[in-house]
């Protein structure tokens, strides 16, 4: 399979490349967009990568630019990965609410119309993205990790759970934590994967926590002050973790809401716990 | 009243004084034995105090020879206090099981008999015992914070959590998280309070977190590979930390038992963080 994909944008960052790419996929059948930051490290050679799953409402560019992950990943010569979070274009189906259709794919695989067309979006994070970029980029793909916030933390904690080979580090930063007992949850999951409850199960990250669990350690960070508490269902997650003695930890952080500023606020934390473990 | 103690032995540790005390106690009626580390800071003028409560038949020893605690509180400028776990002596109550009467005193001021007369280890832990060391030696009795090991994490939670305005600062090490909901708790709070549960909810974490929880942050560690996990419930507290977004980390360290191998690993983070809240 011949891989093609141009370039929108490259910018120096902290001695390497913040760059915004775009491409056909064969995952969701449109034109997706992407950022990668490659540190200087990687013209040396293939570096590790981090993966970093944005939030509803989001594309590539929030994080890219409201994270200050670069400086992070130049001081530990880790790529870092902004991914969409659902597919795009006019052919593609969407909804008037901010948290169902564009900008909210809830990384998962559509079954029903009329999203099963374009929304597979764990099928493009997982296998179809990766490719590409390791075909690519100076990336490592045996030394991936994988991160995000709210719904992408979702995505980072449900996809490193099914995928531990894949994944040799995951974090987290306020999770959408229970989906399948919150609004943020029931909603997306009957909409892109029907009534039956069953198939939602491998979306919930509580549930799966239970069920599995994760072989490494896991850092999760909340914030005290946090609009969406009651839709992210924190106390579900923590009580899975430590009920399993599942390694890792879960910081709630005083005083920070759901914002960027939260997100910045321990970046640097995150990219160094991936860091360690990715070495 | 004029409180006089006796001088057991005292031992230069990282340019301070590590130094091992007798009093008799009002409170239980007998004679303690307590331990004091001093830093060199505390040569110059009062430095703040960590109360360690140590666990089941542990006595004031126990992390005073195998914490490793006296490293970071030298570096830090932080005095310790090592009380002891229950009153002592031929005429104390006891029980052949290891986990009842002398060495399991549980931080409780018993008001059944035969405890009654002397196992009043509230009042001696939290208002006797801070008296003393506060008239007699260079400490800041408006800097305390407050840890301990098992039973000791129990008493410290319990006790922060009861009286914030006294203790600035908490931490845990594999705390007896919810006791009324296990064989480590029901026990002895049914022994030394009675059969009357309404008196017990004073005395568990998890319940008085969901009450009332602590106006600073929390920091707790638990061994993933903890031998009592199932009579510790770390999965009870932490739901009611994340469910009230009690500030502080909950973090489930792999591979660690109940030992103080695992307290000692810990121990320089603990005294850095109550050091930072003391300051």
């Amino acid at each position: 399979m011949t891989q093609s994909f141009e370039t929108i944008s490259e910018n120096r960052s902290f001695g390497g490349t913040q760059g915004v790419y775009r491409h056909k996929s064969q995952a969701t059948g449109t034109d997706m967009t992407f950022a990668v930051y490659l540190p200087e490290a990687a013209q040396h050679g293939r570096v590790p990568v981090l993966w970093y799953l944005s939030g509803l409402t989001c594309t590539h560019e929030n994080a890219m630019t409201k994270a200050a992950a670069q400086e992070w990943c130049a001081e530990t010569g880790l790529a870092i990965i902004f991914p969409d979070t659902s597919p795009r274009g006019d052919d593609v189906a969407d909804d008037e609410a901010y948290d169902l259709g564009k900008g909210a794919g809830f990384y998962v695989n559509a079954t029903q119309d009329p999203w099963k067309p374009h929304y597979q979006m764990w099928q493009y994070i997982v296998h179809e993205l990766p490719e590409l970029v390791s075909d690519n980029f100076a990336i490592d793909r045996e030394a991936m990790g994988i991160s995000g916030h709210s719904m992408g933390g979702h995505g980072a904690l449900t996809i490193a759970m099914t995928h531990p080979e894949r994944y040799r580090s995951v974090s987290a930063f306020s999770p959408i934590a229970n989906p399948t007992e919150s609004d943020w949850g029931r909603k997306q999951l009957g909409a892109y994967l029907g009534d039956d409850r069953e198939a939602w199960k491998a979306h919930d990250s509580t549930l799966l926590m239970r069920e599995r669990g994760y072989p490494g350690e896991i850092l999760i960070d909340q914030g005290s002050s946090d609009q969406f508490l009651d839709l992210l269902k924190p106390e579900a997650l923590a009580h899975a973790m430590m009920e399993r003695r599942q390694p890792g930890q879960f910081r709630m952080q005083p005083g920070y809401d759901h914002s960027y500023f939260f997100v910045q606020s321990f970046m640097g934390d995150h990219v160094m716990w991936h860091a360690e473990r990715l070495a």
